[in-house]
């Protein structure tokens, strides 16, 4: 049977109606909507070469991240309650110069703001691994200085692979529990469609297959606890899966609904992930799809922080609850 | 620079005119193009399920597995020189039954048999992940029984992810060396165009970053020789990357000029890959590479062998000449 039920009709049955009519009906879809168009432009760039220019991590920049954050940028630039946005190939987080029309709105109405990876995993690009895209959706005029738990109200993960498709998560101060659903995407047909209605790791008992994808594993060659849970996963019979895609890694781990992500902090490599654009939204994804994220620096949850730069940075442990805890407690 | 060479003009200049009229213009372009069909089957497939069927490899077919299947065979019945064609999804090699006003060749004519696997990586396509299409073409009215080193003479490893895109081998026996090229495929273009006119692992000394790809992982919890060359890649300080899609996980090492796969033959861990519909085609696309492709339970090259059932498995160790050296002075 093909998905058949609208993002359109699923939000309006499971979103405050009144506090959030931005979020439901200009926020979601239009971000979505650049995601479809960032597939369409990867899937157009046969060329793939670097554009001579870094982004503020100093990564080279390729032309496809160029391309694919105008993208966005110019999706944001269409909603009124967007008011600030960042971007992993921008400096620092701005305020959104809107299109002619669209009047910002005021603090007495939906305000968020924005921060995103539009095109993350340039190193498996060449070889036309899966990649994706990662947006954060903050309550508020700014991502930055906020309490990430509560203010971090959405995220998306989109994932540019053989299809483009998207697990998109909600949790409102103001309702009680979450959403995590996952959609289609499709440059040939208007509508969004929910093709999974929720996305949640499994308990331990009824999962036939454990995941592990572990990051940075030349970290192991230095460290010896991060060899030693290698070593554990390898003697339990763990099934290994792992891209380099911080994206494809995460969404893997959601739709079989088992798996840990470790990407660690050791001496001798530091925390790489930017917190704002990659783990705090990701974060927000595991936990509500029920499961944990958190900094093996401190063994603390991800969002327990707020994100005071825009560089800031954080090594990750997510999954499911219990196999965090268990590499936790071998790495801190 | 977006690509400018056409198959067409790459393989008028590369391949013998005479001999290889039918290789060159009906079918290298008409598999290549039914991968861009194979492509758009799954890109327009949000509703991925289990077909109710199983393969003679006693896996569980998606839907997908079956509409892809069906494109290939419908482009083979198009080209009168392709004899017989063999699936992963089929039960044997079959003679071709041609679209009418399609003349099968005759033995004075140029004769092929292709064998293929029209989806692989069923177990990663829920999560998007980049998945593949693999196609060897034999000399002859056969693939089965023959020298495969001699008589494979072209193969397509089409990689199905973000874009669409895929390697191509060749070596004749009337032509010195061999091609190994990468080109790009789009529904929106009617041409395909080489965006790589030449794939070839680099030397040693040349390469920053050494990959490795450890297939069934969980095979080293009980051999110690696997599990002393995964720790030889981890203190040696490799980068992992293993996608468990067999396709990817090999175009990842050819687009890289480096790394190494190796899917191991143990007591508790029998050979999975097929080698008809696998193995021989990525050996020799890896060969034409400059690299090595051999079977980890003899230490043989994979190519040295003949193909005697299409059900007949196989382990793989290939990559770089050197890397797969080591591996097999370890393993075997």
């Amino acid at each position: 049977m093909p998905p058949s039920q609208t993002l359109s009709d699923f939000l309006s049955q499971n979103l405050p109606s009144k506090t959030r009519t931005h979020l439901r009906t200009s926020v979601l879809p239009t971000l979505l909507n650049s995601i479809t168009s960032v597939a369409q432009c990867l899937r157009d760039s046969q060329d793939i070469h670097t554009a001579g220019s870094q982004n503020t991590s100093g990564d080279a920049q390729l032309n496809v991240d160029l391309a694919t954050n105008t993208i966005i940028h110019s999706a944001v630039r269409t909603c009124p309650s967007i008011l600030s946005a960042s971007s992993e190939e921008d400096e620092g987080e701005n305020a959104v110069q809107h299109d002619p029309g669209v009047q910002a709105h005021g603090p007495d109405q939906e305000q968020y703001a924005v921060a995103f990876d539009p095109l993350d995993g340039s190193s498996i690009i060449p070889a036309n691994w899966s990649v994706g895209t990662i947006i954060g959706i903050w309550d508020g005029s700014s991502a930055l200085h906020q309490p990430a738990r509560t203010k971090q109200v959405a995220a998306i993960l989109g994932v540019l692979g053989p299809r483009t498709t998207a697990i998109v998560a909600l949790r409102l101060p103001e309702s009680e529990g979450s959403l995590c659903f996952e959609v289609g995407l499709s440059a040939s047909s208007p509508d969004i469609f929910v093709i999974r209605e929720s996305v949640s790791f499994a308990g331990m008992d009824s999962v036939k297959t454990r995941y592990f994808a572990p990051a940075n594993l030349r970290a192991a060659a230095k460290e010896p606890r991060y060899k030693a849970l290698i070593d554990h996963f390898i003697s339990s019979e763990y099934t290994l899966r792992y891209s380099g895609g911080l994206v494809p890694d995460i969404y893997h781990s959601l739709i079989k609904r088992h798996g840990v992500y470790v990407s660690p902090v050791t001496p001798s490599s530091h925390a790489k992930l930017r917190l704002l654009y990659e783990v705090a939204p990701i974060a927000l994804i595991v936990e509500c799809a029920g499961g944990r994220a958190v900094d093996p620096a401190t063994g603390e949850d991800i969002l327990g922080k707020s994100v005071e730069d825009v560089d800031d940075r954080s090594g990750l442990v997510c999954g499911t609850g219990e196999e965090v805890g268990m590499c936790v407690g071998m790495l801190v």
